[in-house]
């Protein structure tokens, strides 16, 4: 019954969907309700802070476009400062507004892509695996990438939680 | 195509055991390589124990069985320290032994259980959703329940790192 079927694929798909756009809406509602202030505080003592997470997850998001083969990628420039360096207060940093529009956008951008994508889209290699190795390997697909970055979320997610007192 | 759709759906539910499993092994890694010591501390000043964060872990895993339907609870008395009580430093707790083994028992079990499904056995509902409700919600099926617990591993994983200096 290829109906069925279709059903079937089609409701893990939207099942994987609502968990990452359940994961983003608990760390944008988080993000939201920070004052500029509290985006300098760090999760705990020695520890990174608020917004280095944020800018570390907007960029880690931003990857995720060409990682993906959705897209070119709309601020390369956070890497320096949130992916290739550990926080560092000396460092000049975007506003805790520009890192918010860009977690926003970026987010709006992939789930727009994910919504768009058949159950066999879903299936298909990232860029960063070969094909040969992805013969071997077909877990190493769009959807490995999107549930390990809907952990990596939930990941810092816990971190962030810990730095209110 | 049935073949070609058969394989689909399984391919989807390999991808999701992969990002499981390997969610399971980072945390079993990480509480294999603590001294008894170590599971004494905080993972951030005033904040919870590594041996409560282990607990937890195995309670709400060991909750899973009954939530997906798959068999009756194992360790139902982890929950009074570990779920319903927070961290208190008072409580006599299991040893890090034992709480390793419970971890790593259940998940050993509710693994086994994951690998048998169906891809529709794992979009039937979980034990906490009406059937009515299921109608209207069909998200809330036993993939979601998988997808957010490997969520919740991940966001207290990251808060167990941050208990190293």
């Amino acid at each position: 019954m290829p109906t069925t079927t279709t059903s079937t694929q089609e409701q893990f798909v939207k099942t994987i969907l609502f968990s990452w756009e359940q994961s983003l809406g608990q760390a944008s509602a988080f993000f939201s309700n920070l004052t500029d202030e509290e985006f300098l505080r760090p999760i705990a003592p020695g520890k990174n802070r608020i917004i280095y997470l944020l800018g570390h997850l907007a960029a880690v998001h931003d990857r995720m476009m060409p990682l993906l083969g959705t897209g070119e990628r709309q601020y390369p420039h956070l890497d320096e400062t949130f992916v290739t360096s550990p926080d560092n207060p000396a460092t000049l940093m975007p506003s805790p507004d520009e890192l918010r529009h860009a977690w926003t956008t970026v987010n709006n951008e992939l789930t727009q892509h994910l919504r768009d994508w058949t159950p066999e889209e879903w299936l298909q290699r990232h860029t960063a695996v070969s094909a040969e190795d992805f013969a071997k390997e077909p877990h190493r697909n769009r959807l490995s990438v999107v549930l390990s970055r809907t952990r990596h979320v939930g990941y810092h997610m816990g971190q962030l939680i810990l730095y209110k007192k």
